[in-house]
């Protein structure tokens, strides 16, 4: 990990829609768009509400109540995780998401009897990234982590 | 499993209300009662709503959304099965559910990494048991089940 600070540009914005990960997530979130009604929008519209940047975390109390749009964006990123898990792996990773109302939880993805990934959520009403390449990479240290867990039990991730 | 049919009586109720299955399951009941507005009730009375008789639902629809109450009665119910698992097995076993509006779901024990009981939930809003006594024994097969789970991964677990 960098301490450097991410400048966000455009060249660095299309760098991140260009990845598997964001790319994947793009997938399913125009997956649900049942009546076409975000056709015309581009990517980085698509993607803009998983953006909460430093100024806007602040602006944010620290304690709150997870509305349905941020739990939506929430299972949207693990869905994508689980494919992303299941590209590297060729085994099926579905996540299990529970919040209470308060924010608080906890996701566990499974394989065969193997969890394969637990994590505890915290704050969910302030999930997002600061960047969009901070999105794009977000996803490489919990599939790590899988991918490690199911090379460490391969007969229980097949089980 | 036996075909026979189960008829209620007083002595069977009682016999029930002092398996360690439901004294646990009042246990927890009882535990969320911070008013103590429950204090005078019987544990017939607490238990009263686990119960529906093949009458009751027959007159309930075949689809319906689950009520607050009856994901209430779903999570104590777990609770208690992944406390018998830990009587049993000496792990926690730690339930985690998840419920869509529509009724259906899944529920995942797991101890360490490995998934000891994963059941698929169907029909939630029709959540209960024919009798005390066959709520009494309802525990049985899921914690047989996890068990058995545990002896085949005994590393697994406690990971």
């Amino acid at each position: 990990m960098s301490d450097a600070t991410v400048t966000s540009g455009v060249a660095e914005d299309e760098a991140a829609f260009a990845t598997p990960f964001v790319k994947c997530l793009l997938r399913l979130i125009r997956a649900q768009d049942s009546y076409g009604l975000w056709e015309g929008k581009t990517d980085a519209e698509l993607l803009a509400d998983f953006i909460i940047t430093k100024e806007q975390r602040r602006a944010i109390p620290i304690i709150g109540d997870p509305d349905p749009d941020v739990l939506w964006r929430l299972e949207i990123f693990y869905a994508a995780v689980g494919l992303a898990i299941e590209e590297r792996s060729g085994l099926m990773a579905s996540p299990i998401i529970k919040v209470s109302p308060e924010g608080f939880g906890r996701v566990v993805f499974t394989a065969g009897r193997l969890v394969v990934l637990s994590k505890t959520l915290r704050d969910v009403h302030r999930f997002g990234f600061e960047t969009f390449q901070k999105l794009a990479e977000a996803d490489t240290k919990l599939v790590d982590a899988a991918i490690a867990a199911i090379e460490a039990y391969p007969d229980v991730a097949r089980a």
